[in-house]
């Protein structure tokens, strides 16, 4: 279900968004807003990265259209998951180090969305999608150690 | 940060998911997962519908690459939310309907679609952002009038 039917999808495809120059609060009523956003993104997010393990791992066969699909959902939310993380909106499973960790937290970010971006393109193959959902699971896990209480 | 600067991007606009034809319970691992899946995946896309009702209503400065980064997360997540309305995860906000009006409820989803897959580049202008942010908004309540409870 994930065709762009728009012939104008093609332009947006430059679409350089500026969202982290308005502050994320913003975003939020109120402060569980913002977690409740970020847990919602994560929760989407990893539902599709385990049915694109299935299929890596041979629990599931292969479609490289339900791949790909899924692989445009994982891309989105890594884009989109950050903006809950509000200051001020704290929870349980964030460590505190997220907060004064600017620039650590940014480059696990950046490293995360470099790796979703190859990933609808790599999800066309069984065996790109091996590599690419491992780079990309393997940015989870390392943002995952670092930022998140288990 | 909607860039999609992967140069394969392009080829998966084709994409055409067959991921309906799959069990959508097959995803989850007990039906409170479905039920936290497309309630995760409403949650945020009424997030990024509240940015783009502020836009056009004035009530933010419009921005077309924050409001085409908020249409693309709309557009996605309109296609993913569906696999979570598995039959026997129900809800208190699910009306029993869902389960027995099936082509109606498909309508209403096809409905969505249609309307957010013109939404990004409506994003581009705030006239047209105005105009179809209506139209998926139209097109979410009508649904929600339907089979929501409130």
């Amino acid at each position: 279900m994930f065709a762009i039917r728009s012939p104008f999808a093609v332009a947006s495809l430059a679409i350089s968004a500026t969202l982290f120059s308005i502050p994320a609060t913003a975003q939020f009523a109120k402060p569980d807003d913002a977690v409740k956003y970020r847990q919602s993104s994560m929760f989407v997010m990893s539902n599709h990265m385990g049915r694109l393990g299935a299929m890596a791992r041979g629990d599931r066969p292969f479609d490289a259209a339900a791949a790909q699909y899924s692989a445009r959902v994982v891309e989105t939310l890594s884009r989109a998951a950050w903006d809950g993380f509000a200051k001020g909106a704290d929870s349980k499973r964030a460590k505190s180090e997220i907060w004064s960790s600017d620039a650590d937290f940014k480059a696990q970010q950046d490293k995360l969305m470099a790796e979703t971006g190859k990933l609808v393109e790599a999800a066309a193959g069984l065996d790109t999608l091996k590599r690419q959902a491992g780079a990309v699971g393997a940015a989870c896990k390392s943002c995952h150690d670092k930022f998140r209480n288990d």
